[in-house]
């Protein structure tokens, strides 16, 4: 099968134009087939601000009212989105700016509510890579923003870990694919302030060990958790890394 | 050649829901491959105010400094893209959302600086249809936000007029395109203000004749200078209607 390089770039990267502009270079060095997922982050929370609009987080997940919802929709589908096809296209790789509504992408359902009300939070239901497929055989490199719709008209806001996984997953059907979750760190580690002390290689049996301790938390764990269950589904290589060493495939790779 | 139906939508048919709906349910009607262009309208100005950004107008057109392109960029690709997107796909077309960026769909230049600095504004350079087409072919609907970019990763704002012409100009070489500009009235009126006084059918002398005689003015001279523009470059028919007369061919008839 042919492969397909899928990266997601979180929302610290993304927002400052040089180290955007660093993984777009980078980026398109990866040859072949490739894909990228992004964050928005403190963009969202920033211009909500400015829009009077409150930022609520419960565990690193954003609350998303109606208001919020709007927010997202302009930041992650339009401005980042759109920068960043914009900046592809202007290094000779032809890009296309998606979200889970466009092509039916993917479909999600509303979170339902416990004891938290995310709000307009989209749980991913399925996706769908026809057209998708399509565009990759034909060197098209989509760029995802991490919103889904319900089918019946309502966009979501869901987690770009999550929709980089389920992503991997359902195209590993169809390719050899390696997902790299990219972040301003060197890859996960044992220490947090200490760069150089990178796990290389982490099992499921470890990250639980790693878990129990302390040691691995917060941000980290739903990105791990949407890593392994990847692997565990066809995806043939998971790597936790930065946009420097990417391509030379340094970070931490999940076994 | 098959047939391509081209609907270019107003910001003020877009920016209230119950008339979005409308036009969503009247568009989803339209039998064969079909394409949605839309305008963006006071969406933007409003949340450009509220962003504490000035809007400026000349002679209808937006005049966008730096932080009005985010706003529009925002707000036409994001936000209005999107919802029309979802929307779609909950009637059961398989639309996806597009800018000129997009599979580098749409070149073009910033408009030199003459009398007047419009800012970011696009001028059309060309049209790349080749990844259109094929998703054509495959039943999917584009829906195009009025925004280019200058393939040096600069996005420019482009009125949504242009590119509807230039869109179905372009594809005039492989289909037969019906071009129709919707707006809130019903075609081009001699009086304003009298919605029966629809001139069915306008050439260019007529044009040329309303215009020195001043019952043709303001909005929507570029509009039917961008349509007989497309009609003499091998667009098959050019219609200026509202989105409940437009499935009948109602309205203003280029000829």
């Amino acid at each position: 099968m042919d492969r397909l390089t899928i990266i997601k770039v979180g929302g610290k990267v993304v927002e400052n134009p040089d180290s955007l502009n660093a993984l777009l270079d980078q980026f398109t060095r990866i040859s072949g087939n490739k894909i990228l997922v992004h964050g928005g982050g403190r963009t969202a929370t920033d211009i909500a601000a400015k829009l009077g609009i409150e930022t609520e987080m419960v565990d690193g997940r954003r609350i998303t009212g109606k208001e919020m919802l709007d927010v997202v929709t302009m930041v992650y589908g339009g401005l980042v989105n759109k920068k960043i096809v914009a900046g592809l296209q202007a290094r000779g790789c032809n890009a296309i700016g998606l979200t889970g509504a466009d092509l039916n992408l993917i479909s999600a359902r509303k979170r339902p509510v416990a004891e938290i009300d995310y709000g307009f939070v989209g749980d991913v239901i399925d996706v769908n890579s026809r057209e998708l497929r399509m565009m990759i055989n034909e060197n098209v490199v989509p760029v995802v923003a991490p919103l889904t719709h319900d089918e019946k008209g309502q966009l979501l806001n869901t987690n770009a870990d999550t929709i980089a996984a389920e992503l991997a997953t359902e195209l590993s059907d169809y390719f050899s694919v390696y997902l790299f979750y990219c972040f301003e760190k060197t890859g996960v580690l044992l220490d947090p302030e200490d760069n150089s002390s990178v796990i290389h290689e982490l099992d499921m049996q470890l990250f639980l060990q790693y878990q129990n301790e302390g040691v691995i938390h917060a941000g980290m764990i739903p990105k791990l958790d949407n890593g392994f269950r990847a692997k565990r589904n066809g995806v043939k290589e998971v790597l936790i890394t930065n946009p420097e060493n990417m391509a030379d495939g340094r970070g931490t790779r999940l076994i």
